[in-house]
């Protein structure tokens, strides 16, 4: 897609400095711009791009003062960073088909379920008895939503995304392809002969606004109640969400994370990638966890950073990391001092050493 | 969907106190039952819920006596757990859509295919060249079933799980979501450029009886003969298992966790989530792996218990996992040493020590 | 299937020994190899095999002395390691259904997308608006192919892979199901309240020639520009790829290792399973990191081998590990050599110690 700098102009309400028929197909950050690229300025320190840049339009703050020949069109804003992201956004909405609306056939929609106002099914999508999708929601093709499963409005499901029966998502809600949602949790009862019974997992999966949830990622439904994802809630590529675990608002996690049943994590916490944590803890709001960390025990002081695995304190264990590269170190000043002390030892030993008064 | 205490006490054979009228709409923990919750008490130390419990309904042992009013109503049986758990069996299958039959349009079953009685094909499900696919088979929306695949009876596939061709899977067997059974073995041969040629993986994936295997895990086929996942096994979520690998009858996997090419595994094993095995070794019956460890070398004694990345004795290692976190202080007691070793040493070389008899 | 030897010597063109109306129906590692199995002897300490193996036909280098009577009828070809991969690719090509072509119905193909020649598109797969399928490309069942993706010539997307919009796959690339390429990065601008905005991705995923990527692995679009997968990578199953990451050419990655955003890995690297990396560093050419490693630096001297989270130099790391085992005893060593020094001390303190000429 092709725009020119005119319309650009037009779109931010910004004042155009150069050729306004200046035509770019593609946006880039400043230091990696060609002919062609739309890009920014923002920060001060990226200044000296605006002078050896070759993109074709490059975006800045109206307050910026140009002091040698510029070869790209110059379009001010009042808020450069906040205008290219409005442009992003807009860009995205397009190249996403989040534009699209309407049934497209085949698809599998049951007569009971309620479609809301500018709903876009794609091509083999399966809509479950009963299951009610709310207005300008956007299902792409191959999905599956379960009997009674419910999605708020505008929420927006990539193709084969996996929803089972009964589980409920909020508004504006995001769910990257792959993932599934409400999948069995992994419950099994240890019998007599040593093999397993399974115990049904009749529970679901809440799912609440504003939440956006990666690609190949899996929640488990509760084995009774709910596995509840809240308000806000960011979960990046494969990560495993066990049965009956409770994630607080705006807490961000990292891919291939793994949380383990029943456990509750607080708000505002941010948890790094491949971290896993134990079950049934509880771990207190703002709480950063570095990645690749094991949680095995609850936290109750809020806003404590994590490290290792077993995690501990964060400072304490980048130093127990430090020492431990040095290990070999270590073990050669302790293999120093025994024959120290041991020398030391025998030739007191040979001294018939008295009190002298 | 709503059930009556008289319904419940019917399908269970028990006995009622208290209204038979009473309606549940839901199951819930005794701890967590609100009004229109169904719940169980079997362990005595439950047993105060029963008289502060907004649950309707409450099913309890045969034998509990009760000493103050109860305003839930109560239903007496002779094993409150396994009544409960039946209960939540039969609900299961009503969620889930187990009771469905027949096959949804449009799907694709090849010709030459042979599809059991009772059998449940879901929209947009695909049934390969040959494919033959047992009795009381329920196989749901837009899975892949590949040329040559045989799926035992009462085998249940959930929505978008992937079949690859020549694969076998027995008896009720369930696979969840998005799950891959077959792709092709991690096999490249390096070239003298650097660079590597593909090596064909023609083998294939034998799943046996009563194995549960969850959402987006990976399975892959043999490069000869067959990965092998024994009878009983479970598998939770997003776990990788690499071509040539044996699952011993019993073992437990859980979540994350990644075994490498051609090792063995025992049976009744426990492995951890997100624990990673090098290939090639094998692993003795009962053992049991924690969390993030990594298993680099054989287990030849049967129940040994292991835990670190890499692993060892369960013990020993947490009590060098203690010790690192103390790492900084080990190293200040060292130091000391060194200056009161090196005080010592100084002391006596000032000394002009003589032999005494 | 089955073959004769006659027909595989044909293939071939070896020279038989032994009944040229051998059946076989199977292929094995000439250990495991049964009646009906096709097997080959490479390797010298495989030889004697030949005079206890069941299989119906063996594959020999010319070269091959026979000493003793031999059941099976053997095929003496130059080399029968490469003889025999040959004719487990033939095979591959076959069971996988490498030889179908056509467009199954129901599927969903774009009035606006090109398809190149000797195209198989399986049944529900979708391919959108502008997508361009080069020739001999497979499409297999219930596929995604976004708006605008193009797919290079002989390309091969497994059953159930997911490509958004704008990404460009080259020749010969290998995607093995639930994979989804181009996902949205997992980008979030944090506001004052401690919720977060998400950041439009609007670049795309470049897919190079002769890339093979495994099941269930997620690749994400970049924020702006393209995420690279560079000539001859191969991919394992469950790896997550974030925005910007750029892997070179002929580097080897395996299963259920993390690259987070804007990481750079050179050419000919081979990274170990459960690997993670942290963003925006670079790795030199040529590096080795062993599994399980955690990766937070950058590596700048090409051909490093690394080991450990965090990771640092192999042979060091291996040492420390080993030291970490034995902590206890270390522990006790310290203990010992305190108690040694206090004795010391406390002696010579008693001593009342005086210079001697």
């Amino acid at each position: 897609m092709q725009f020119t700098a005119q319309q650009i102009a037009t779109l931010l309400q910004g004042k155009l400095e150069g050729d306004p028929t200046a035509i770019v197909s593609n946006v880039a950050k400043i230091e990696e711009a060609g002919a062609g690229s739309l890009s920014f300025i923002a920060n001060p320190k990226y200044e000296e791009y605006l002078y050896t840049s070759k993109a074709s339009i490059i975006i800045v703050n109206d307050s910026l003062e140009i002091t040698r020949p510029v070869t790209a069109t110059v379009l001010r804003v009042k808020d450069a960073y906040s205008s290219f992201a409005l442009l992003m956004e807009k860009y995205s909405e397009i190249i996403s088909g989040g534009t699209k609306t309407g049934i497209e056939q085949p698809s599998f929609v049951a007569a009971t379920a309620k479609i809301g106002k500018d709903v876009y099914i794609g091509a083999f999508a399966y809509v479950g008895d009963n299951a009610v999708i709310g207005d300008g929601v956007k299902i792409y093709p191959g999905c599956y939503i379960g009997n009674n499963v419910v999605l708020g409005d505008n929420t927006k499901i990539y193709s084969g995304v996996r929803i089972y029966d009964e589980c409920r998502l909020g508004n504006r809600v995001i769910v990257h392809s792959g993932t599934v949602v409400g999948g069995d949790g992994f419950g099994f009862a240890p019998l007599k002969d040593g093999s397993y019974k399974k115990i049904a997992q009749i529970g679901n999966v809440i799912v609440e606004d504003d939440v956006e949830i990666g690609a190949n990622t899996t929640i488990d439904r509760a084995t009774m109640g709910s596995t509840i994802i809240r308000q806000g809630v960011k979960l990046d590529n494969l990560i495993q969400i066990a049965h009956n675990v409770e994630i607080g608002e705006h807490t961000v996690i990292a891919a291939q994370t793994g949380i383990s049943g029943s456990t509750k994590i607080g708000k505002y916490c941010m948890i790094g990638g491949q971290v896993g944590m134990v079950g049934h803890i509880e771990v207190a709001d703002g709480t950063h966890i570095n990645a690749q960390s094991g949680l095995s025990k609850s936290v109750s002081n809020t806003n404590t950073v994590l490290n290792g695995s077993p995690a501990f304190d964060y400072k304490s264990s980048l130093k127990s990391q430090a020492i431990f590269r040095n290990l070999p170190e270590m073990q050669q000043r302790l293999q120093k001092l025994e024959d120290a002390v041991q020398e030391l030892t025998a030739l007191l030993s040979t001294q018939n050493l008295e009190y002298k008064k």
